[in-house]
């Protein structure tokens, strides 16, 4: 039988992420893809409580169903498990996200929160991220890729509250793939201020990405620099079990 | 020098648990709130990128400033460094939040991602919540721990990239603080179906939490049902390295 695969993003139904990997993935297995109806970049792992939810199939053919969620990335999982439960997926996958989610971004990533969740309800989970954020970036490099990590997350056996977080650069050959650990890196400079044509002040959040050990070279911030496909094994479990000792003497 | 806190929520800058927490550290601190304009209970680390933000001073006192954005939690801290940079927070704290933050519940939280914001911009930090969501919930017997862990948690001396998840049971009294890990528990039912009265469906989040290690003694859900405080530390470098060998071998 062939494997089921739970699709969803954050960048919303349209994206072309999740179509180039919709038509990678097909082949191979059988796909149901609940997706947000528009955009929802930086969402994280937001679910929606204060107001309800709505979605409709859009496109239904063997082996493809794709839906449009009003939700959140996290709600699409949530609704995608609840409302077609007569399947269990053998795979939850978030993306392929239309720019970086390494280091911190995993923190704000809607991508990272599709796996997070599919992980959370217990399934294997993984998050695909290209790091380019234009609507026309190039996705073609990451094809044999695709297929083969997401044939490997299931070979791995992945123990419960983990999930892989992929992350491509921006470049048409890969070095290669790498395993790495999430680099520390901090925003800066976040706020950038308007003035709206009646008077009032607004604000964009923007900013820059400064790497905070920018010499270690077991990151996926290095990985991706030096052109490897970084792959972060990510855990759900955010105990610091190093500082319960030091908390309870401090007590 | 007074200490000087940074305060956000996830309830709303209109939330009672908010004003309780202001009225609680403000003998003790100086006290920067920039909080939602509304409710976002559930954004979790999820920030604004479609839209611009606003804000406005809602309360100008000595020693106090309160804000209304329109923003997410995190949003809302990144706001508050940015335009407010004069004076480095010495804490950040997220709360004190109507609802349960245990288990699971941290990666869904606005209130804990005030704090893991905080942690990612470099300042020691902390989310309070109580474990109940009701708007009339009984803030009182928190307020002595309130004041107690906000200088435990300065003296700590907080590794970088940790913060506090501090949750506090719905009982009048407590049988002590415990220091704990975080409970593995899942969510379940999550979607409600319900008919629009022009016909078309829609569902609801709702759902119930199914406890993954009932009989585990050392976890933030066990001392939460024991009547204690549960402070849970937290880490924002959420690489699985265990995972990371057995990862490699398979590539």
């Amino acid at each position: 039988m062939r494997p089921y695969l739970l699709l969803s993003n954050d960048d919303g139904v349209q994206a072309p992420g999740l179509h180039f990997l919709i038509e990678a993935l097909r082949p191979h297995a059988d796909l149901l893809v609940m997706a947000p109806d528009s955009a929802r970049s930086g969402f994280g792992c937001s679910i929606t409580s204060s107001h309800p939810l709505t979605y409709r199939v859009v496109r239904r053919e063997e082996g493809l169903t794709v839906c449009s969620c009003s939700g959140t990335p996290v709600d699409c999982v949530k609704m995608a498990l609840n409302l077609f439960p007569d399947r269990k997926p053998d795979l939850v996958v978030g993306g392929i996200n239309h720019g970086d989610n390494s280091s911190v971004n995993a923190h704000y990533s809607g991508t990272m929160g599709v796996a997070i969740e599919g992980a959370l309800q217990g399934y294997p989970a993984v998050a695909f991220s290209l790091c380019d954020h234009r609507p026309d970036a190039d996705f073609t490099p990451l094809r044999p890729y695709l297929t083969k990590l997401a044939e490997k997350a299931l070979a791995l056996k992945m123990p419960a509250f983990t999930c892989l977080n992929v992350n491509f650069p921006a470049v048409p050959q890969f070095q290669g793939v790498k395993v790495c650990r999430m680099a520390r890196s901090r925003w800066q400079k976040e706020v950038e201020r308007r003035r709206h044509p009646w008077g009032p002040e607004y604000f964009w959040l923007v900013g820059e990405s400064v790497e905070l050990e920018p010499e270690a070279t077991d990151t996926d911030r290095w990985a991706l620099a030096h052109g490897y496909v970084a792959i972060t094994p990510t855990q759900l479990d955010v105990t610091a079990y190093g500082l319960m000792q030091p908390l309870q003497d401090l007590l």
